[in-house]
C-alpha cells in the first residue's frame, strides 16, 4: 500500500512546544533526551499525531539548542516510527505501525490471550525499544471482579425478551435506568428513570455534554489539574479550558471565575479527585450548586471514583444534593467501579436536559448495547458485595504502590483515601523529564502538566495508577528509580531557574 | 424539580420553517394541520428540539395563514408536549416527557418486556395521541438472529482470558480485527489487522471520519438522498454537506462536484443504498475510487448493508477494490447484517488513518465493550448460515410490504433488491404531509426531504422500512391508506404549484 503524504491536522509553534516539552533535558545526548521528550509526549497523547513540528532551525533557536540537536531528534524520531518528513511538509507525528501478521483465519478468542492491540502502549514496531510502556501506570483500568462472568450469564438469560426488538434504546433499558435511578435514591437524591439516560461510558456522557453545552468560543471551567479527556472532549467541541486550582478545589475562585469568565459549563470530580485524590465537603458542593443556580450554569459532577473508598467506606456525599437544581448534572460509570470492558455510563439530569443529550447521541453512536446494559443492572444488583471485594484489592495494590514509593524516593507521596492515583510531588519541575525517562525504562506515568489546561501547570506532579497487579506495581518502582537517577542528578531545586 | 427555562440552541427563520415544513395542509382545520407537520418533523428528527420556532405573527405572514392559524398550532404542540412557550424565550420546541414511575426497586431484566424508552417512538405522556409512533416503519431494526444467543454464550466461554485486562482496546481486540480482515480477504482485498479499527458501531465510524476530516466549513459530498445520521455527524463536526443526485449515483456529477467543491470527504453508500436501494456497479466504484486518488479526497464507503442481497445472493464487489488506495475507506458493522442491539462496526483504511481514528475515539468512548466484540467475532465465523437466514426473513418481510403497497396504493413502488427500505414514489409533492398524516395515523414513516442535504429534495419521496414483523407491516397499510385519503384528495400532480 503506498504511502500517503503525512496528513497534517495542526501546526505547533516553537513556543507552544517549548512550553509542552518543559524540562526536557534530563542529561545524556541532548539530541537523544529531545528525541525521548517528543516521543513521551506523542505516547502519552499530549502531542497528536498529525501535528507538524516547528523547523529544525526554529526549534533549535527557541530551545537554544545547536541545529544539530534538533535535526538529530527528528531523524531519531523518524527512526522509531513516531515522525514522518517530506520534502514540502515537513515533519509531522505519527504513531508507528505495528508488525501485524494475522494467520489466514481468526484465531478463537478463548484460546488468545488479550494482545495488546493499542501502539500507544508500545508494540513491536521495527526500531522501537521493546520496553516503552510495557508497564502501564497511566491507564486507571482495574481488572474485572470475580462477580463479572455470573453477572453476564444471568444477563444472557434475560436477554431473549430483548432479541425481537430492533435493540436501539437511545435512553437506555428501562430496568438499568431504574436501577441507577434507585441506587441515586439510595443515597438520599429522590430520582427517577426519566432523569436518567445510559451512555456508552462516563467518557462519552461528558462529551454529550460538552457538544450540547458549548458552541465554539465557548468556555469551560475545570478544576486544574483534572482528567485529561474530559478537557480533550470539551476541546472537541469547540470550548476554551479554563482552570481553577484543585486539590482542594479553591471554590472562592470557582466563584469568580464564573461570574468573570461566564462559562456554559463546570466539570468537577468531587469524589477522591482525578488525580489529586482530594474529596469536596458537603459545605463545598452545597457552595458549588449555589454557584451553579445563581450563574444559571450547568456544572457537571463526574462520580465515576465515587464508589471507591479505601479508608472510609463511607460513600461520599451525591454531587445533586436533593436533586433539585435543573443546573446540576451527575456523570456515573460503570467503567472504574466494575470493569472497564464494560462501556456503560450514565447521566443524572433534568428530563429536558436528558432528552437533549438523547438526540445528540443519535449521530454518535445510536445507543449502548443492551447486553452490557443488561450486565450492569446485574451487578449494581449485587452493588456492595463487589464493591466490598474491589475496595479490598484497591487498598492492597495503593498500599503495595505507596509503600515501594516511601522506601525508594525522597518524594511527598501523599496517600488516597480513595480513587486509583497517587499524585506525587517530585519536589522538583522536572515532570515531563521524569515521565520521558520513564517510558524509556519501560514505565508508562502521567506527567503533570497534561492534567492542566495549559499543559504547562503542575510541573512537579506526577500521576501513578494502582491499579495493575502489586507484581506488576514492584516491578515498576526500579525502573522508576533509575529514570529519576537520571533525570534528578541534574536538577536544582523546584523555584529556581532551570 | 422546579422547570427551567427552556434551553435554546437554535433558530429557525421563517422561511427556514416553510421549506422544512413543504405542503403542510393536508385538509382539516388548518391549525391542527400545522401543529401535525410540527409535530413529525420533531419526532422524525429533521426538527430538533430546543429550536426556537418563529414568531406567530412572522410564521403567519411568511406561510399565509392567519395568526389564528399560528396561535392554534402552538397552542396545540404545547398541549401535545412538543413545545414549550416563555416570555422572552418564544415557543420552543420540545420532546414530551414521558410519565414513567418506577417501583422502589429494579425489576429483573428477564421479567420484564422490553419497554420502548424512547419518546421518539411516542409514549405515554400526558395529552399526546396514544397513537404516535406506534408502528415504525422509520427505524431499520431487524430483530436479532436465532444464532445470536449462542454467539454470546461462547463469548462468555471466551472472556475470562479478558478479564484481568482493564478492558480498553482503543483499537479493538485482535481476534475481532483479524476476523474482520479476514471477511476483506474473502471478498477479494488483501487486509491484514493493522489496516482495522474496531468502532461502536458504524455510525461511531462515521462519526469519527467526519470530526477528524472536516474542520468548520469545509465540505463533505453525500449522495442526495443519503443516510440522514451520516449528515449530522458531518454538520456536527462543523461541516457543510453538498448532495449528488442519486439513485442512481451520477458519477459524472461527482467528479464535477468534487473538482469544483474541494471536499475533504465524500460519503457514499454502495451496496442497496439507503434509502433509494441502488447497487453501483463495479466500473462506477472503479470511477469513485479514481476520483479519490486524482483529487486525494477520502472517499468512504459506507458497507453496512453489504450482506443483505435478497435477489442476488452474491455481496457486491468490495467497494475498496484491490484495497491499495490510501484515500478509499470502507466501513462496516455488526448492527444491520446480525443484530442492532450488538453496538460493534468497523473502518477499514491505510494504518495511518486508523491511528489518527483511533486517537481521536480517545474522547468520545475510550473503547468498545469486550463482550461485544468476541460475540462478533463468533457471529463472522458463522456468518454463512447465520446470514442465509436473515436474508429469508427479510426477504417475506420485503414481499409482505411491496405486496400490500402495490395492492392498495397507486404509487410506484420499486421491488429493492436488497437492503431494508422501500423507497416509494407518491406520484405527488406530499411526502412531508403524508408523514404527518400517517405519524397521526399511528405509523412512522421517512419523508423524502430528511434524506436530502437541503432537506428540501425528494419532495414525493418516502421511505418505508420493512424490517418489523409481517403482520405489524400489514397493520400499517390500512392506516397508510387512511393518511393518504387525507393527503391525496387535496393535492394535484407533481409538478404544478401547490
Amino acid at each position: 500500500m503506498p504511502v500517503a503524504s503525512p496528513t497534517v491536522l495542526r501546526q505547533l509553534s516553537p513556543a507552544t512546544t517549548a512550553r509542552l516539552l518543559g524540562t526536557w533535558h534530563a542529561g545524556g545526548p541532548a539530541y537523544i533526551a529531545l528525541a525521548d521528550a517528543l516521543r513521551a509526549a506523542v505516547l502519552s497523547g499530549t502531542l497528536a499525531p498529525h501535528t507538524r513540528l516547528p523547523s529544525e532551525r526554529e526549534l533549535a533557536a527557541t530551545l537554544n539548542v545547536s541545529r544539530t540537536t534538533t535535526s538529530g531528534a527528528y531523524a531519531r524520531l523518524r527512526e522509531l516510527g513516531f515522525a514522518v518528513s517530506r520534502v514540502g511538509s515537513g515533519t509531522v507525528t505519527t504513531l508507528p505501525q505495528r508488525a501485524i501478521e494475522p494467520g489466514p483465519l481468526h484465531r478463537p478468542a478463548g484460546g488468545d490471550a488479550p494482545l495488546s492491540a493499542d501502539p500507544l502502549r508500545g508494540g513491536t514496531h521495527a526500531g522501537a525499544p521493546a520496553a516503552v510502556g510495557h508497564l502501564d501506570l497511566w491507564q486507571a483500568t482495574p481488572p474485572a471482579p470475580p462477580e463479572l462472568h455470573g453477572a453476564f450469564a444471568r444477563a444472557l438469560d434475560g436477554l431473549p425478551a430483548y432479541l425481537d426488538s430492533g435493540g436501539y434504546e437511545p435512553y437506555g433499558l428501562t430496568p438499568l435506568r431504574e436501577a441507577i435511578a434507585a441506587r441515586y435514591r439510595e443515597r438520599g437524591v429522590p430520582t427517577t428513570a426519566g432523569e436518567i439516560l445510559v451512555t456508552t461510558g462516563a467518557q462519552q456522557a461528558i462529551a454529550l455534554l460538552a457538544r450540547t453545552h458549548l458552541r465554539p468560543g465557548e468556555r469551560a471551567v475545570v478544576e486544574s489539574p483534572t482528567y485529561f479527556h474530559a478537557m480533550e472532549a470539551m476541546r472537541d467541541a469547540g470550548g476554551r479550558v479554563v482552570g481553577v486550582p484543585a486539590g482542594p478545589l479553591d471554590v472562592d475562585q470557582l466563584a469568580s471565575t464564573v461570574r468573570r469568565a461566564r462559562p456554559r459549563l463546570v466539570y468537577l470530580v468531587p469524589d477522591y479527585q482525578n488525580p489529586t485524590g482530594f474529596v469536596l465537603s458537603a459545605e463545598e458542593r452545597a457552595a458549588v450548586r449555589e454557584i451553579a443556580d445563581r450563574h444559571g450554569v450547568t456544572v457537571v459532577g463526574d462520580e465515576t471514583l465515587v464508589e471507591l473508598g479505601l479508608s472510609d467506606e463511607r460513600t461520599p456525599p451525591p454531587f445533586a444534593g436533593d436533586g433539585t437544581s435543573p443546573h446540576v448534572v451527575s456523570v456515573g460509570s460503570a467503567s472504574k467501579a466494575f470493569w472497564g470492558g464494560l462501556r456503560v455510563g450514565w447521566v443524572r439530569a433534568h428530563p429536558q436536559v436528558i432528552a437533549q443529550l438523547a438526540r445528540a447521541r443519535q449521530s454518535v453512536d445510536i445507543a449502548t448495547a443492551v447486553l452490557e446494559q443488561l450486565a450492569v443492572t446485574e451487578l449494581l444488583g449485587r452493588r456492595a458485595e463487589v464493591m466490598a471485594g474491589r475496595r479490598q484489592m484497591l487498598r492492597e495494590r495503593r498500599d503495595v504502590l505507596v509503600g515501594r514509593l516511601q522506601e525508594a524516593f525522597p518524594w511527598d507521596v501523599p496517600v488516597p483515601q480513595g480513587g486509583l492515583f497517587c499524585w506525587v510531588d517530585l519536589g522538583l519541575p522536572v515532570a515531563q523529564a521524569f515521565a520521558a525517562a520513564a517510558a524509556a525504562e519501560g514505565v508508562r506515568v502521567g506527567g503533570g502538566p497534561m492534567f492542566t489546561p495549559d499543559n504547562a501547570g503542575a510541573t512537579s506532579r506526577v500521576r501513578l495508577t494502582f491499579t495493575r497487579s502489586p507484581a506488576e506495581l514492584s516491578d515498576a518502582v526500579p525502573r522508576l528509580v533509575r529514570a529519576w537517577g537520571r533525570v534528578a542528578g541534574r536538577q536544582r531545586p523546584a523555584g529556581s531557574r532551570a
